[in-house]
């Protein structure tokens, strides 16, 4: 915020991820922060109003209204707008923002921001992780065979909601079988049948904030599944000890690739080593072999090495890491069930 | 189609809700149409490669790759390049985009196309509804007193999913008691009790189609709630007669806004009646008192007041309905359980 307030009288964030981190809510219009005082006004839909009073961490809430909807409840503080764009256009003096058309753009300057995750934050991701876990354990204790992929994503979803999520981080992924092959399957309605190696990739939220956590579940299979398990077990391993504060990402996906080739599997792990996650579940940085990222502390980062063969099927293990002197694993659940 | 092929070589979608329609597949990178033949590629990552192939309705599929994953699957067309700006940039011609910044902006034109529903998006439109009515009358059956909101959630998405929806249209709206004052209110540790009302806004999602619907379940209550679910209940009724064909979108909203008016609750409807439903859950028309909208046939459009009173509840009643001669309500289901 300092580095803001000596270049800009305004901040103005505007709806998404970047106003959800300042605000511990998803869903505002926008926020206005004079950068002199720190005083932040959170402007939301009339919808949202008490909702926003309630839990959004700003000084002052205000609705928008269109001219369409006139009357006013006790107590609500109002403006009359198009829409939030407008209120920014009313405000005389240097503006900082998310958005290239409301002021100068600082996205970089917050994702940066957004990367490095203070302890709260952390505690936050770790609670959401912890109820994916919870996930894994039940699975992990379930009878998968006969189920369609499409029952098991239903159980993920009653289970995250019961143990305390706010919601998904994103849809979840049951890839049985040949399935497995397409890193970005969903579910479907194939039946889980013995041989099958599934893959299941899931993420409660917690707040605003996601959890990210790959397992691949064997019910038998061959011996190239059960080879590319050994590699992607053994490529996580290897990342998790490059991962530290000051290591460049790219070193962290060549130590994953580098076990990855050693097996024999270089041309079927089409996808980076791993990404920030917080807010979104993708965010900066990334790990890939070209990335310029450096970790810095305070970055949480998955480690998500995968081989997919198609025809076959495929198999991911995906950590949730924390940097620091070295890699902090969050998870605690077993690599292979 | 023929409408940009005149005046445009090539038509660009970027990622999002128009590349969902065009292709029935959300993921896409970009889709390059060009208007002269027809002839449709589709972008994509490359985890994405085999299931566009398998799914996307389109002549060709090519992955897009960055510099840094080198190896070749077999069979798969590659493209290296940073991203779908790049491929875009070496098309010569008049391309129209639903982008600004890769051609002319013609998103208003395909707004339009989108809102205009076919028979076939209405058949896996009713099947998104038919699944989501399904999930309520579970829930009608149910005894919900005792249960935690977020545990009627849990049951929402997992029954959507055992029922065959593909996902959610949104995030599941589960309001007891006093929270049904907050028409944004997602779902929270309370337990629903006798006595209360119970607003419940859901929607499956099949293909890329939503459904959104919305009933309030009466556990009890008070006069004031009472009366409030018939205010809103003739209001619904009312509006359902207004709405067709070549219907001002603002007349149907003054339709309903009238009832709640001559109920006394004015103040307390605090949204719009109504919206567009297709690959969003909400997109144009717009029903509200200042609309510009005029209904067309083929629209498929939410007909949903409510009343909110905080510390009291609320009420609210959402169908959906095809525009037709009149208003063909597509929910099969009553309106008060």
């Amino acid at each position: 915020m300092k580095a803001f307030s000596e270049k800009y009288d305004y901040l103005v964030l505007t709806r998404g991820p970047n106003l959800a981190y300042a605000v511990g809510m998803p869903d505002a219009a926008g926020l206005v922060v004079e950068l002199g005082t720190g005083y932040s006004t959170l402007y939301v839909s009339r919808l949202d109003y008490t909702r926003a009073r309630n839990t959004a961490r700003v000084d002052k809430v205000v609705a928008i209204a269109s001219a369409e909807v006139p009357p006013r409840r006790p107590g609500e503080e109002l403006v009359v707008a198009p829409g939030f764009a407008d209120v920014v256009k009313k405000l005389s003096g240097r503006i900082a923002s998310d958005s290239k058309e409301l002021g100068v753009d600082v996205s970089g300057e917050i994702a940066e921001l957004r990367a490095v995750k203070d302890e709260w934050e952390l505690g936050v991701m770790k609670e959401a992780l912890a109820i994916t876990e919870s996930v894994y354990m039940k699975l992990s204790q379930s009878r998968l065979v006969g189920l369609r992929e499409r029952d098991v994503a239903a159980l993920v979803y009653k289970w995250f909601l019961e143990e305390g999520a706010d919601g998904v981080a994103f849809e979840p992924i049951v890839a049985s079988g040949p399935n497995g092959a397409y890193p970005h399957y969903r579910f479907g309605e194939r039946k889980i049948s013995h041989g099958d190696y599934v893959v299941v990739d899931i993420g409660a939220k917690k707040g605003v904030y996601c959890s990210d956590m790959t397992r691949t579940f064997t019910l038998g299979g061959g011996p190239v599944l059960r080879d590319a398990m050994y590699a992607v077990y053994e490529a996580v391993k290897a990342a998790e000890r490059v991962a530290r504060e000051g290591a460049p990402a790219a070193e962290v996906d060549k130590a994953a690739r580098g076990v990855i080739e050693e097996y024999g599997f270089a041309p079927y792990f089409i996808h980076s080593t791993g990404h920030g996650v917080g807010v979104e579940v993708h965010e900066p940085p990334r790990l890939y072999l070209t990335s310029k990222d450096i970790l810095k502390k305070g970055y949480v980062v998955t480690i998500e090495p995968g081989v997919y063969i198609e025809g076959v099927g495929g198999v991911r293990i995906e950590d949730m890491v924390y940097i620091d002197g070295g890699a902090v694993v969050l998870n605690k659940l077993p690599h292979i069930f």
